[in-house]
């Protein structure tokens, strides 16, 4: 099946598929294995692969043999390619990432363990190792780790007449490129022109005469969540990247950056949730020892915050009512400030607000909180003055206006100050804001108690 | 400045820039503002925008006057946007619209009221007209409202020499293109190549000769979601979108998709912390409102599962400890179930969870959370045995040992019927999962309590 439409029910047609691969592999249909495998996209195959229990690849994998297709390790979930090249022998992944596009050898040599690394290296060709061994150099997730080395630059003095000459005859061209860039005599990026201009203009014309010159670089050492920013700010296909000179060293082309926004975006997702590794594909242990960690954290903070609960047990044995209204004074100062702290993580990760707007923008999350709050204290005393106590229904209203106010303004401190502090806003906030809002607002419901009622 | 290497300080850059702006904005200085603005990407005057107060942005868009570049519109978060276009009549709007690429044009448009899109489309010129609305027809967030119909598509038997040719003399050719796609005498896409390939082959050759036939078609009905899991899976730089008759009718860039994975994304971790709207940049009303309705909502869950300790105040009075581990108990649960939530919307949307293998992963989440549940009650336990007392400390210990589990069988299920009936994980499944674990958490307790300790 060489033509492939994707149609709405293409995910069923995925499933359909992948159903039959695990009732070959039940059945130890090798053959029909092989068969199946063949017509797949290497991407097609990982998705069919994510889906199957350890046992059911191994044997996947058995069957498979030498048809196995190196670039099915590009497509899957780390924990999944984990799982899988632990087995394999050293000159086995060797071999894999020599047959492996620079980018995804690059990408499956990061994540292994150094002295793993290392002996992996050794067994690859000279050329090949030297090429990795500078990428490994730039430090993990940089524009340098992402970009390739095989570009099409060209001096600003060229005709098109012989541009075109060059990229009939050259022997080493990338394999599909989008623009050809244009540099200066210091082979510092200054144009590029895109491949389906090269036609629109006379032969004769120069490289600087045709080229686009509003050129955007990107420094091999930036962030690869600055790139995706670069990319989607300037709506790039393909981007030069230059060393600390401006000298033009490799391209980052928009399918990579598609890839990082995936992993970027979702690790974030993640994160605000409170788990660290990927979830669904890591074997139960790993999973266990992941989520663990953060609970632990979180329920150090609910330790804290009963502890001060823990001081008023007096004032509780007399109202048990205060028993009823403090989660919910807790939870909706929590929930109030979950809401502030999301805004404020994504304007942090699109550079969307810095000390020239925070003040504004904390003004507006105060009144908005005020606001709120005002409207939840009324709805909460005027049912907890029915259905429980007019004494109850003060402490109760005036603990929800505190807790939700304080929510705004913490909601929007903790990330600004984690992120100042180069903390992933993402995967604390949400703890720290918790844990303030629970302490606020079951003091503030046992401080006005201890006053107004006792 | 026609060259600009975005080093690691470019966002410093940007940020003296938009202070400039600032500056400029609050002491009137026009031909300034003009000076700075003639100078920009219009990604880099919407940022700018972003950081302004409205009252700014007025005045900056009065003195910008006819040189407002209306392409600054396409790179506003819709909140601005929307905004600036409220202050335009009617006219002016249709003359940016017709200035913008038709892209951009139908993403505006589709922001507006039915009725003004209506008055708005009346002032654009018939081919325009024509085309926008016959996008319009497309779902909302359809590959039909996102492709372009500016498309390079040649026949099967046409001669590289008879391509290039045409290349050359064809008059309305998209400004960027990297495909020719190659289409069979019904118009069905049946191969591409990539304009880096044209070169390496014969003048003679056929475009049939030197296609890649492994071509992926996205139908113009798929769900913007779909299309960015189908560039990332596929590692596209462009696709072509095809009716339900399988004919070519547009194509779809990879930086219109990096857009939209950018925006998706967003709006999942925005949903996951209950905030709808764009948050930053609304007003204060509408964020109010906005706001309002998911604390409301989550609201009524707490007040539910405080009803339930209503429903024991006798046996709190008895027993105030009892307040301070519930909110422990509940606390936990929820944490504990939001990390298999975010895994499970996770699995959801890259496809990667079904029928085919639920029943496994829903095996691993309850080993997980029996493993951490065992822990933390052993934990919890033993710190109340001898802070608080031996009978609390075994409800306790039972009760966080309960809603654990529970929580890794609700933090599965609760994501999954959602999807099951169309509803946005993200945006709910958090709300009824801390309903359930606080009513499961505090019914422990409460209900322990009265067997074991009254």
């Amino acid at each position: 099946m060489s033509y492939l439409v994707l149609t709405k029910n293409r995910y069923d047609d995925s499933q359909r598929r992948t159903a039959l691969v695990i009732h070959s592999i039940n059945n130890n249909l090798e053959g029909d294995i092989r068969g199946i495998f063949s017509h797949l996209h290497a991407s097609e195959a990982a998705n069919i692969m994510h889906y199957l229990s350890v046992s059911q690849r191994s044997k996947l994998i058995k069957f498979l043999g030498d048809d196995f297709d190196y670039y099915i390790l590009a497509f899957l979930e780390d924990a999944v390619r984990e799982e899988i090249l632990h087995k394999w022998a050293n000159d086995k992944l060797g071999k894999a990432l020599a047959n492996l596009d620079e980018h995804y050898a690059l990408e499956i040599l990061s994540d292994l363990h150094p002295e793993h690394r290392k002996a992996i290296l050794k067994l690859i060709n000279h050329d090949d190792r030297v090429f990795l061994e500078k990428s490994l150099s730039y430090p993990e997730k940089s524009a340098g780790r992402l970009m390739s080395y095989q570009i099409v630059a060209l001096p600003l003095n060229w005709t098109l007449e012989k541009t075109i000459k060059f990229l009939k005859n050259a022997k080493h061209l990338p394999e599909d490129f989008y623009y050809i860039f244009v540099v200066d005599l210091q082979n510092r990026p200054v144009g590029h022109i895109s491949l389906s201009n090269v036609y629109k203009f006379d032969k004769y014309s120069t490289l600087s005469d045709c080229m686009s010159d509003e050129d955007i670089s990107i420094s091999s050492y930036s962030d690869q969540e600055e790139v995706a920013l670069i990319f989607k700010q300037y709506s790039l296909v393909s981007a030069p990247v230059v060393n600390n000179n401006g000298k033009l060293i490799g391209v980052i082309d928009s399918h990579i950056v598609i890839d990082i926004i995936y992993r970027e975006r979702e690790e974030d997702f993640l994160h605000l949730a409170g788990v660290e590794d990927d979830g669904l594909h890591s074997n139960t242990i790993d999973t266990t020892k992941s989520r663990f960690k953060w609970l632990f954290m979180s329920s150090c903070t609910a330790m804290l915050s009963s502890s001060v609960i823990a001081q008023f047990q007096s004032v509780i044995s007399k109202n048990a009512a205060l028993a009823i209204v403090m989660p919910i004074t807790a939870s909706i100062g929590g929930n109030a400030g979950m809401q502030v702290v999301a805004v404020i993580i994504r304007a942090l990760s699109n550079q969307q607000i810095s000390k020239l707007n925070a003040a504004r923008v904390l003004r507006k999350e105060i009144t908005v909180a005020l606001s709120n709050g005002v409207f939840f204290a009324s709805l909460f005393g005027l049912i907890s003055y029915f259905y429980i106590s007019p004494k109850i229904s003060l402490v109760f209203s005036l603990a929800i206006l505190v807790n939700i106010v304080w929510s705004g303004f913490v909601g929007m401190m903790i990330p600004m100050i984690l992120t100042k502090f180069r903390f992933d806003p993402a995967l604390s906030a949400g703890s720290f804001l918790t844990a303030s809002t629970d302490i606020v607002g079951n003091a503030a419901i046992l401080i006005a108690a201890s006053y107004f009622i006792i």
